[in-house]
């Protein structure tokens, strides 16, 4: 299973950035999701993150295609409301392209549209999406059953959740709060993929 | 002088196609400057004028350069955080770029860094920027006299304050309250379009 961190929009550029990069040997994916930061922001983030030996391969830019394409970063996480996944897998094939999805269907749909990936959720209650009840785990599994491509759980996902998004097959796991809001998010995160290896 | 129209932020994706359309051909440029809609409502948009004739050289896109590049559209305008524009100028030298600078010093910077056209704003006082006091007019007479690239004058142009505007020696101005709040936007449009034209 992959392990993906994805920012919280909580925090200022630089204490994101140590955080990212205190993290970045255990971590799979980082993918920046920074909605609040002005664009000027997020290019001197991912730069901090380049120069301080954040692989490119594990940076995920989150909705701006051309952030990606401008710092030479090759994957791309598109919203649901975003540029649309066939526009621009036909214009940039080379880039990976991501999907949030919320149900089997739009799953589907994102897969026939050239996605590379999609993430599924929200799977269990979590404090980023507070009110909210979750999809739950059920989905994933049929998801999982109908696309080729690697599917992701978020939403809710800690050591504790862990262990049921792994029976339902889960190609890997996005946590936020779980990492970001941690008082030490390399221990927890070690923590994490850890008890992903266990069991690979 | 060049007209440019810059779009309100105000209405629907089909009220705003519909004036835009009813405007193209007064018009030099559209940009299509909607903070407030998702991506995938702005490329909604922009295919709904080039499909309805609206020729892909008159249409700006503001801050958006991914959407500019999945669309084949020539023209990106960046706003203060936006990309830089040295970045974008250097991955897309092909790609023209418009920078919105607030002083001489600013202007000369964008110049530098290769941009292809400011917008100094705002000259007057304008309900778009209503309680902000404008930065007036002279300061566009000094940035016309140290820049190469053109200098497109916004903020509260009208019929009336035009001409003091062409004093200055403008290459063009910006409108956008004034167009998209008319009443009938083709009509004002027009009439700022001769009022250019008089004096050419």
């Amino acid at each position: 299973m992959k392990l993906m961190a994805v920012t919280d929009d909580q925090q200022s550029v630089k204490a994101l950035a140590e955080k990212i990069i205190s993290i970045k040997d255990v971590i799979d994916y980082v993918q920046i999701r920074e909605k609040s930061k002005s664009v000027q922001n997020i290019v001197s983030l991912i730069d901090s993150l380049l120069r301080n030996g954040v692989k490119k391969e594990k940076i995920i830019v989150n909705d701006r295609l051309d952030v990606a394409l401008c710092m030479n970063i090759p994957t791309v996480h598109l919203p649901e409301h975003g540029l649309p996944v066939k526009l621009v897998k036909q214009r940039y094939p080379h880039i990976l392209v991501g999907c949030s999805v919320h149900s089997v269907e739009k799953a589907k749909e994102a897969e026939v549209n050239g996605a590379d990936y999609v993430i599924y959720g929200h799977c269990f209650e979590t404090n980023s999406k507070k009110g909210l009840p979750p999809n739950g785990i059920q989905p994933l599994s049929q998801i999982k059953k109908e696309l080729n491509i690697p599917v992701y759980a978020i939403g809710g996902i800690t050591l504790e959740t862990l262990p049921s998004v792994k029976e339902v097959g889960a190609d890997g796991v996005a946590l936020m709060s779980a990492i970001f809001a941690a008082d030490d998010p390399h221990s927890l995160t070690k923590k994490v993929s850890e008890a992903i290896q266990d069991e690979k």
